[in-house]
């Protein structure tokens, strides 16, 4: 999948034009690198469709949307050395979706790779913090590289070190995934 | 889908058998009950061969796995009267997976539903309590209704009232649950 293919047709992720970020695209799926990822190689596919439930998504949808998972799952947890995954959706507003647009979060694990954080489960602060950040940054109500004010209920996590990455940041992890995807076998 | 088919082949979940608990059940794929469900309605979705890790399904399986967690999850924010819902796999031990069998948590949400335990997040630390619990409570090493020693490390999460269920009450909601299914239409 080359780049130009992708630039052709702009990628949004709910209201937000992401194109430049996109390093996989299938018919009906497209995958993402994070604003703020909890763990590297954290990323996040969705239907190219912009709908926000799951239910909305069509059979051929949600197939391709999963299969497209799976395949990311498999090449991240290989390119960043993991040995398990953290796939989650959270489906709706009361689920804690932020961006009303079907994502799912990978996130590649390895063991006590979250230890100085919190333990195995702290996983799970950081995804809703970033669930609560990612629409406000896209908005631009963030700067970078600002914390804002959003409430902390886990005093243990810490996050100084999860500021916005830059643009040239994540388009270069994008090119260098793009890559990667390519190497993986096609099923 | 009637009882009698399903006890025709036995199901399992990991090791453990858990047909009579079982209330959907695809080629592929069946939904199951919970021992505690963290909110009414969790419920557990697994590819019927026994396997570790997502990247272990074929695309088939992938495919069926998904499409039936679509199901039975619209099918339980209906019944359940949410509105919102959480999708969750734990892949692999070092996220948090406790038995060896691919499985997505089907959570019902709806507003302020967690508040007196945590908020919208708890969700999460719940799950991971209950991924903790599962295992050893299927093993029998741990009684009903016992707390057992697990730590806890979030003390705001009162987890009090989630005592394992008996194999009756479970067997009843899942008979409700495949009554349900049936209302369901095919897509």
């Amino acid at each position: 999948m080359s780049t130009a293919i992708l630039k052709a047709s702009p990628i949004h992720f709910g209201p937000f034009p992401v194109t430049t970020q996109v390093f996989h695209l299938t018919r009906y799926s497209y995958a993402l690198v994070n604003l703020k990822p909890i763990l590297p190689g954290h990323v996040l596919i969705s239907p190219r469709r912009v709908v926000p439930r799951v239910a909305d998504l069509t059979p051929t949808e949600t197939s391709d949307l999963f299969l497209t998972v799976r395949r990311v799952a498999r090449m991240v947890e290989r390119v960043y050395g993991a040995s398990s995954l953290n796939i989650a959706i959270q489906d709706g507003v009361d689920a804690g979706q932020s961006v009303p647009h079907v994502h799912a979060h990978v996130i590649p694990r390895r063991a006590r790779d979250l230890e100085a954080r919190g333990g195995v489960d702290a996983v799970y602060e950081l995804l809703e913090g970033e669930e609560g950040d990612l629409n406000r940054i896209l908005e631009g109500k963030l700067e970078k590289g600002e914390n804002g004010e959003r409430r902390r209920k886990f005093p243990k996590v810490d996050d100084e070190d999860r500021h916005p990455r830059s643009l040239e940041e994540m388009e270069a992890e994008a090119r260098f995934l793009m890559g990667e995807m390519a190497k993986e076998k096609e099923e």
